[in-house]
């Protein structure tokens, strides 16, 4: 059912899967460790049909979310966090998107983190303030893809799930209660594990 | 599982259940004709842990959500719409649960229509700017309940579906495409309906 990259190498843990919310567009990207890097399982896009009525839109989401987690499998869900200051009514649409989400990860047993944009662009670019192009360029480059993924809203989920990904090792290595070791220095480690040279 | 009121007399029709979303409350109130006016069957409140991670918190919601559909077996469903001006950190939480409820009653097959806070406390109060207790007093008359229902949230979905049931009423005996009866008319007719005296 859903777009799948042509290699499907062995993997050493359950995939991560990003979701970056939206009724239009909903971008989905599931990374798997493959050795000591990480690979794209999946990506793309699930979209709804403008013109229908919103609860509409809203179940066929939910539906195709659900079928998605049924599919990877995740062992971690990463969705973006919506920010307060885009315009309300792209807000309150994304919301719902977000809502969905959270709601199809928590009742299939799945962990559930939130990341805010700027998170994560920090952890793939080195850059919070990256833009959507350069997003793009890393993912395509980290994950070794013949092309960037499109639309973007697939390169940001991808990105989500990478920064996922690296936190969690990280956490896997530092114990997160570990005081000498604050968050911000496990962002940098997550910026220069996404800059490290393959 | 469901609060409800002690009388459940004979039902002309199907119920309309209001919903009134929130994470922390969740309003509902079910009504259905019974003869020429309409009774309340069921109302109350849902509500999650707010200790709870937010997608626990979704999850949670959106099982009640659906149990309560399936209790009930509304032949239609309102929930207040999310406005853009309230603060846009509640905005987004309450769309959250705006849309579990959107799409739960359209997966459960079940018509949905969202009313804004103005056009329900018109319908029910005859004034769109009506106060939460003037709201919790009319729907407490007109539905004949023996005390106010509380918490407000409760009294609010029970507006939402009496406001639908009004309109639905009013749609069958004029025909909605009557390009003769504007649709601030047939707001006008609910609110005189609900002014008057039983």
């Amino acid at each position: 059912m859903f777009d799948r990259s042509p290699s499907d190498g062995p993997l050493s843990d359950r995939p991560v899967l990003g979701i970056d919310p939206g009724l239009s567009r909903c971008g989905y990207g599931a990374v798997a460790r493959s050795g000591a890097r990480f690979e794209a399982i999946a990506y793309g896009v699930l979209r709804t049909d403008p013109k229908a009525p919103l609860p509409i839109r809203l179940a066929a989401l939910e539906a195709d979310l659900e079928a998605l987690v049924a599919e990877i499998g995740p062992g971690a869900v990463a969705v973006e966090r919506v920010l307060f200051q885009v315009n309300a009514r792209t807000a309150i649409s994304v919301g719902q998107a977000s809502g969905l989400a959270l709601a199809v990860a928590a009742r299939a047993g799945v962990a559930v983190v939130q990341y805010s944009p700027n998170e994560v662009k920090l952890a793939v670019t080195g850059d919070g303030a990256a833009d959507k192009v350069a997003v793009q360029t890393m993912v395509t480059r980290l994950l070794d893809l013949p092309r960037p993924p499109q639309p973007p809203d697939a390169a940001d989920a991808l990105a989500l799930a990478l920064c996922h990904s690296w936190r969690a090792r990280v956490e896997r290595e530092v114990p997160p209660n570990d005081p000498s070791v604050p968050s911000r220095l496990q962002a940098a480690i997550g910026a220069a594990l996404a800059k490290d040279p393959r």
